[in-house]
């Protein structure tokens, strides 16, 4: 993987101010604030309430924050001497009515209402522009960590095969022209044919969509054929939403019966790299980071 | 509708040859039929085992044929003196395995396998060349019965609101740049926002996602909002596979909580209009024709 310098803010006496580090679901985020405390700077850890699991935060110093309460993340982090955060996890897309809103957040409603009437990307950047008016520096999790990023090549023992490059051609020109519209970032594609796009429902039920479509007969190629290609869309903030697979992504391929996976390298987070490739090796299912800007 | 003059060859003796119409599922091939036989043409039937109802064809002279077993069909429309078919009605995408082939099918089957190794269009297109080799002339069901396409504006009581019609545009604008993909035809768009891309599944079944985003708070955009979008794919055989819509389709568009579908005119085909109006009327839905190569 990439051992490119991390990003971080040096102090007048040379000490990197603490990473403000806002967790969602998963183990990604415990991922990072290793990789960041490796290098020598201090991580404070901001899981979210209802999102990441109390369990997981239990051995290590942490402040729960809560959605839409902005407002006492930032007062604490800026206590602690925070200027740079990272948001990263897991995260389900919160029913606005669901949220409840302290003071800080409740003077920004009107633009949050705003941005979440566009699509995902609005949302995403219009809440990264609110926090960095509120003096923050918004950071990706890949800046600071850069060992979270799929590297080119294959990740486990599998490749693949001349076949399933060629739908992986087809898919990465397929989100290429698609790019513009905000929509999915993934779509499955075997026997040269889009057999499943992405939208609203999200990669999961995509990849169950083609479970049931092989089930049922719509979707033939055999099984063992046929790719889950994910890419990043064009213009999005890749410090806030950059595509992400995992070994829970694995076993949702290996479910639909297709042959891998192909990502975008260096523009693709893995978690939980070890579980991947044991996933992966364990059902025969290839994991390719294809060259950015590149047809395969 | 339009009125424009409907195809057909004339024999030396200035009659009509009849016109052989192999019929799919649903109402619509007995309607084109009725239309055809209005205009003075004979119309000789031919339903397909196991896709068509028995009882829709038990007052008409007909004859059955199998998919995959055109040496009979051929056989019987050239002895009554046909030189022209048309395919409508419902259709299910056969299994490869599931069919059991006549000869003169089974001469065409290395191209027949390979047609079925690319797209949908890719199938239908050589779908048509081999009958035409066969020396049958394939026409659209629209070129004969010109009644079945959508017009242009909107059909039944309901418009579209100026917020309909930019999901509409940006519908239209996605479709047009999926086009080149020989995917689906069909996106829902609401909020301003694509939810849902037909792929493998279908239209209905694109539509039961859309009903099960809503109830899970994925998509949140107020009942009565979004918009079905249908048009044809770049270069799709108008003869052989156009866009459709019918009661059905209404019915599924009012279980998503949409406001309305939009089609393309003249390039979309409805099923059972009296029907579909009654149902779009009931449940305030519109129905929008948008003029060919416009944006709405």
């Amino acid at each position: 993987m990439s051992t490119a310098p991390a990003a971080g803010q040096v102090s007048p006496a040379g000490q990197q101010s603490p990473l403000a580090l806002i967790c969602g679901g998963g183990s990604l985020p415990l991922a990072v604030a290793d990789y960041v405390q490796a290098r020598g700077r201090p991580v404070l850890l901001f899981p979210l309430q209802g999102i990441a699991k109390p369990e997981d935060y239990a051995q290590r110093p942490h402040s729960w924050v809560r959605l839409a309460q902005f407002g006492g993340f930032a007062r604490a982090a800026r206590a602690a001497g925070c200027h740079e955060m990272v948001m990263i996890g897991s995260m389900v897309r919160p029913a606005f009515w669901q949220l409840r809103f302290d003071l800080t957040t409740l003077m920004l409603l009107p633009r949050i209402a705003a941005a979440f009437r566009g699509g995902d990307d609005h949302i995403l950047t219009s809440g990264v522009r609110l926090i960095e008016e509120q003096g923050f520096r918004v950071l990706g999790a890949h800046e600071v960590a850069p060992e979270i990023l799929v590297p080119e090549g294959t990740l486990g023992r599998s490749h693949p095969s001349e076949r399933d490059r060629a739908d992986i051609a087809l898919g990465l020109d397929y989100l290429r022209a698609t790019g513009p519209f905000d929509v999915g970032q993934a779509v499955v594609v075997s026997g040269k044919h889009v057999q499943a796009v992405e939208a609203a429902e999200g990669t999961d039920e995509m990849l169950k969509r083609i479970a049931e479509l092989r089930a049922s007969g719509r979707v033939r190629t055999p099984i063992g054929s046929g790719v889950l290609v994910k890419a990043p869309k064009l213009g999005q903030d890749l410090r806030f939403d950059m595509p992400s697979i995992g070994p829970f992504t694995v076993e949702g391929v290996a479910r639909a019966g297709l042959a891998g996976i192909a990502v975008v390298a260096g523009s693709t987070i893995v978690a939980e790299p070890a579980q991947l490739i044991a996933a992966a090796d364990r059902a025969n299912i290839f994991v390719l980071g294809t060259p950015a800007g590149g047809q395969r």
